[in-house]
């Protein structure tokens, strides 16, 4: 019986998890691998020798974050022979290329479940269970911080800044929530997920995002009256010229698998032709939770029926990069603050018209000077959207920019 | 390149939508394996020699259906060392153990993801996600139909009856349905997924079950004044002394994961101290979705990153059996046609606390001969209820016998 010793890397919430789950688990581990787990070497920030703990050890659990120094330490093991399992989604949306192809030539494990979506198991389901699918398209929740304070903003009807000042205070934020909220986590998470569901090249700069910062309770309210929820959503999807993969608030019909996945849970729909769609929810955080994910990966990189080989070394080689298509058909919410007087309406109906948008609903609220005017647009371009509001924003009567947030209606597609 | 050779058993609605996805897949697959597939030849239940098609294959896809032929198919192709997929999940809640334990000892596949809950890969995640958790508690919708026919009750308050014709109509349900509406059907899933939960032998015998034949639109108007939501779950969970899988209709609060699961769509949850929850739903039947399901597992099968082994076999050896609990605690919905007068529910209460069961809440409709009386239930031992129905059933005042419906919520557990 040899053991099985790994050397972890970060010793933060999910390190200490993990080697709390590994402890307690042990005795599964050694039953379905036939290897005991030990840790033999913990390398921080501030402590530890990486060079010594790569040599004692069997595989490598990267999570210390970051990406320069963990690039170096996950490309280093690799080279060695060594299997890598890593949480790091920063590290995967911009060296992932090199790193799975390294991976593949030196036909050694390289595990990354844990970096989209904690527990919720997408990695492997796309990977695996879907790995003869042709994937249309995947939209996701895929970070907790923002689904908890949209789903707070719902729930209490409170501003952006009191839900994430509770969001803060429950460890659901961190003090710098701005690669949370403005969407770049979430943004590295899809390129990931692009990557997996089309087979192409996708770096985290092919990602168009937006944040939550500029959502308002109206917006909720009015969403609520439409019978649609309001989420952080990530798109990556196959259109007829090439991919597009994206991040932005959008509302979503209440029927959509997605929208009642409230609270820091994250979720992963899947659409194709032959599956219809498989949805799948679970914590996207939390430090036991994503050791889990980690744990989940070990087993498998060591696993006797798994020889190491292509399809656990990461995803196939890429083929040639696709087109990545910035301009696509949409379905959108629009509010405006406006002077209520006669041919107020006509005038911004004129104006979308000429752009080939047509209004699907109209709400108004309020008189005189301060009516919100709140419409629904059937899909059409994002870029003659943009050129309709620039065109309505110049009218005296508009206080202030028109906003927009996408509609994603099963109605409209 | 070698080619795939796959001999096809069954060639009703998957079995042709398998052929059907494998021709249009096949330049995907040899991606994936290095091997081109081919059908190299087709068994019917009135064509087809089996030991000619079993000599020339690779690989025997197993979607005959019934248990005595297919158990004898799918023991002598692996015996002859072929690997086998099936989506025969009423030869595998009877013969799972048997098989497995072949696999694993011929050391070829034996993939099984299309027998519970079609293209949800619930199997896969217990079998490989999840290996290293200790897993608490399995709730799932895992039969289509019956989830159809009770989204149709909720949705149109039509009754069970013509729920059914709807579902036959669209082809959700069989001319006999007895299978699906009884509850067998999902009893053999739940065999199957608490086997791979708990690796301990589950046989469907060791699985109780009741159907939704008994389930009127009053219960569903309760239910939903009640903010619950009908479905027939399955459940499968770890007891301090035991273990218990089961299958019934049960109300779930609002926001349990399942409850929001509509029209056949099948869906499962998996909970555990590590993970806190992982839901997983899609399409649960469906031919082309179901040889989705069987295509991943071919794939599966054959990769060159799969030697063939234990894990791919099918699950571990299962520990000793552990004892199957028929009694368990559960709250309940009770419904009862009473005589409305002084002391009914005196009485009634009183028969129910003598059992230690207290009430949650009480609803009251209609005067005099035709009152119906609704009550929830804390949670006790089923068996208590069961004697206190016994009682209540005898008084004068009860026009029928008490029906009584599980009830899942989180504010009791």
């Amino acid at each position: 019986m040899s053991a099985l010793r790994i050397g972890l890397l970060g010793h933060g919430t999910v390190g200490s998890a993990f080697e709390q789950l590994l402890a307690e688990r042990a005795e599964r581990v050694e039953q379905l691998t036939g290897r005991r787990p030990e840790i033999c070497g913990v390398l921080t920030r501030s402590a530890g020798d990486f060079d010594a703990i790569l040599e004692r050890s069997d595989l490598i659990v990267e999570l210390i974050g970051g990406v320069d120094d963990a690039l170096d330490y996950v490309r280093r093991s690799l080279e060695a022979g060594r299997g890598v399992v890593t949480a790091n989604k920063q590290l995967l949306s911009r060296h992932g290329e090199e790193l799975w192809e390294l991976a593949r030539h030196r036909g050694v494990a390289l595990g990354f479940e844990a970096a989209v979506a904690g527990v919720v198991p997408v990695i492997r389901v796309l990977r695996e269970s879907l790995a003869g699918t042709r994937i249309e398209r995947v939209h996701g929740i895929v970070n907790g911080t923002t689904n908890f304070i949209l789903s707070e903003m719902t729930r209490t009807s409170c501003s952006y800044d009191v839900a994430l000042a509770e969001a803060q205070r429950l460890g659901y934020a961190e003090s710098d929530p701005s690669d949370d909220v403005g969407g770049a986590d979430a943004a590295a998470k899809m390129a990931i997920l692009a990557r997996l569901a089309f087979d192409v090249p996708v770096h985290i700069d092919d990602v168009r995002f937006e944040g939550i910062e500029q959502i308002t309770p109206a917006d909720i309210a009015y969403a609520r009256d439409l019978g649609l929820a309001l989420k952080l959503i990530g798109t990556a999807e196959r259109l007829s010229d090439g991919i597009s993969v994206r991040v932005h608030p959008a509302f979503l019909y209440a029927g959509h698998p997605l929208a009642s996945v409230g609270g820091s849970f994250n979720a992963v729909t899947v659409e194709a032709e032959a599956i219809t769609e498989i949805t799948m929810s679970g914590p996207g955080a939390g430090g036991m939770q994503t050791a889990s994910a980690v744990l989940g990966d070990v087993i498998a990189a060591v696993s006797p029926d798994r020889a190491r080989g292509e399809g656990v070394g990461g995803p196939v080689a890429a083929a040639a990069a696709v087109p990545i298509i910035e301009d696509v058909v949409s379905a959108f919410y629009l509010h405006m603050e406006v002077v209520d007087r006669p041919g107020v309406l006509a005038k911004i109906a004129a104006e979308l018209g000429d752009q080939g948008a047509s209004i699907e609903s109209v709400v108004q609220r309020g008189l005189g000077e301060s009516a919100q005017l709140v419409m629904v647009i059937h899909p059409l371009l994002e870029s003659r959207l943009r050129t309709a509001l620039e065109q309505i924003t110049k009218f005296d009567f508009i206080h202030s920019p028109p906003r927009a947030i996408r509609v994603i209606d099963e109605k409209f597609e």
